[in-house]
């Protein structure tokens, strides 16, 4: 990487983290397909409107998979495409900072 | 982490990294101390005025340091702390997934 220029997919990686909740919609996801209610329990501060902008702009993007059953009544889960699963290493690579460096304690960390 | 909620200290991580510009910023020091108009020229897509605002608020953070020398005319550099430069791993992440999955190439990555 030259040293005044950065990598453009650098920079588009980070066009789709560096958004508000985006990375922490990606994380709800890791564990599997959620409803739309399940990540907007995980993220009080995240109004429905913004959640459904995001899913519209990670879905478009190729990160999630939107499912509908057709049930009744109708089910709709989002899911992490491989794109999206291949955050992980970076979701961790946060989490292991946020451990390392944030001041308060998170009750039920893992670690 | 409880399945229903997410852990604090990543919410706070991402609170940073979740700006845009930011992660542009942290990764555009990562090679050492700069002056602003350096970094501006780095990322050339964002105004002055936002990137003075991003580095007072990751100073406040404690991302990164300014150093003044009184010379003639004074010097100014922005410097990333232990803090700020412990975040090389998630950027390293981010690019590691840029590059397998984000299109347009980076024609000067390393790798």
């Amino acid at each position: 990487m030259s040293e005044h220029s950065l990598c453009p997919k650098f920079e588009a990686a980070f066009e789709i983290l560096g958004k508000r909740w985006t990375g922490l919609i990606i994380q709800s996801l890791l564990n599997g397909p959620r409803r739309f209610k399940d990540i907007s329990e995980m993220i009080p501060g995240m109004s429905d409107r913004m959640l459904a902008e995001r899913f519209k702009e990670l879905e478009a993007g190729g990160l999630i998979i939107r499912h509908v059953y057709p049930e009744t009544p109708v089910r709709i889960e989002y899911e992490l495409s491989d794109k999206g699963r291949a955050l992980q290493p970076v979701m961790e690579a946060v989490q292991e900072w946020g451990d390392s460096w944030i001041q308060p304690n998170c009750p039920d960390a893992k670690s």
